[in-house]
């Protein structure tokens, strides 16, 4: 009986770090998750990785395991490291790739979200086929990946994609990174309630939003109340989009990318962000790449999007390889 | 007797077309330069063109040629095509590797000059060694070309590397693009020209520019009046650099270079223009990048940099075939 070549596909979450098995189709398998824990070390984590491991391939026959991949928050892809990352206590630099080889020999490799969500849409998504797009993932922040040449973008120290740290506006609204006005601040979950406090400010008409405190304001509930018609809910989609679509008319003219995938919370608003963001980048964009560059969804399926980049970056190093 | 292994560079500028004999390390050989008469059509200047490599081949024993190079304003590597250059009467679209084929069965590849550039200094300059780095020419206009992972990066289109083309200010000043506000229109010879007057109107400092029309004004008289201590001229390059190193700082954010590379007139200037650049960029940039992107000179022979870079992309090319 044949076996099936499977990868296994790690994302590192601040509360949970799901698992899943999955082949080159990119068809799930079998799914796991574990609490991260995130005060513990990151031995600990990964000893407790592994046991899931154990778990989901022993209960499938005929699977033979090719590499383990994983996505986490600032993870550096030629080190295989985890540096200085937000939501987890680990201190300094934490060598994943080098704790995992207590438990495999198979290849594994690590890289930053946003990389993992690239290489998704490269290897099963919306990316399948093109050679050069960038994807935007919209959530807490702004994250992107860039693919060049049918290959992700690392860079000489392996932080290449950083574009949501392109500067909107010289002393403009302070951002997480310690600077200020950048694109992030702007065009994410956490940047359009910032902009629809700006909007209560600025215009006079009624909004549900008024009757909600900076902290309890969520980025679905502007998208709710955008459904429903409200002025300022609808007001800060095409404020965002206009301001993501503007910078990325400046990402356009270095990379020349065929698409660009907007990924993540906020791109789930559908039209209501993507319509804005494609006329500003038109708007903006040097005229030799007018009419040239998509703006589209994701073409993977939500929720299991982190585990299928994760895993498609050992896809894709196979390939690569061979 | 053994054979030298050598390519032809060609650049292609408005006035005169350059031709050169380059080896493996960068040697210029021979050189031949015949009148480009931009008014005629591009079947007759490929003619001359031969007749010219024939003329320099013909001189010299012992030579293979591997291949032709060729540099030329608004060429497309994929289509190996010349499209609406400004300079030059051609109408639409010519194929110009197509018009050397009646010549020639050896390899000849085309793109436009900032890519040659990169190349060049990725052979033979300043960017030996390195995998990432961008290089920035500053003459007439500013073009780019940006090597990521060893590979100049053309984009889906081939397009890719229009830096000058990101956007510095929203209705800024008018670009030869038809757009507003492009950093070309601010960091490039006829940029610094133009701050010059803006400066002229804001301060009231003596200054020998202030004899000066704008039409007769250039790049050079800027350098000699900042070098004799003129405070006009050494603020404008104070302020060109400090645009430069403000939008390089987004362009970091994309690739991650290990260097940025200044090439072309303005760049001569050297610390008047390197300074402030540098001090802009590590002033903007991400923190994860500070202290890690150097901003230094080409590493081309002026003069010759147009006819290595155009023989650079086809060593390149010989070179990633094997």
């Amino acid at each position: 009986m044949n076996s099936t070549n499977v990868v296994i596909g790690i994302d590192i979450g601040g509360t949970n770090t799901k698992l899943g098995i999955v082949d080159r189709e990119g068809n799930l398998l079998a799914e796991s998750a574990i609490p991260t824990r995130a005060h513990e070390e990151a031995a600990r984590l990964i000893a407790r990785m592994n046991e899931a491991i154990t778990g989901m391939t022993g209960s499938l026959a005929n699977l033979t395991v090719k590499g383990i991949g994983i996505g986490a928050p600032n993870a550096n892809y030629y080190h295989g490291t985890v540096e200085h990352p937000p939501n987890l206590s680990w201190e300094g630099v934490t060598d994943v790739v080098g704790l995992f080889r207590t438990y495999t020999l198979l290849p594994v490799a690590i890289t930053n979200d946003a990389n993992a969500a690239a290489i998704g849409e490269l290897i099963f998504g919306a990316g399948k086929g093109l050679k050069d797009f960038i994807v935007i993932t919209l959530g807490t922040g702004l994250g992107s990946g860039i693919i060049v040449n049918g290959q992700l973008v690392y860079g000489h120290d392996g932080f290449a994609g950083e574009i949501g740290h392109m500067t909107v506006e010289d002393e403009g609204r302070e951002c997480g990174c310690g600077r200020r006005g950048c694109l992030e601040a702007y065009c994410s979950a956490t940047g359009i309630c910032r902009t629809v406090f700006e909007l209560l400010c600025c215009r006079r008409a009624e909004s549900v939003l008024r009757d909600v405190s900076f902290n309890d304001l969520t980025a679905k509930q502007i998208f709710e109340a955008a459904l429903q018609g409200d002025p300022i809910a609808r007001e800060a989609f095409a404020v965002t989009g206009r301001i993501l679509g503007r910078k990325l008319a400046d990402s356009v003219v270095h990379t020349s990318p065929a698409a660009i995938i907007l990924f993540g919370g906020l791109a789930s608003a559908g039209e209501l962000i993507f319509e804005p963001t494609r006329r500003a980048l038109e708007d903006h964009v040097l005229n030799i790449f007018k009419g040239k560059v998509r703006v589209i969804p994701s073409g993977l399926k939500k929720g299991t999007a982190a585990i299928l980049g994760a895993a498609a970056l050992i896809w894709n190093e196979l390939e690569n390889k061979l």
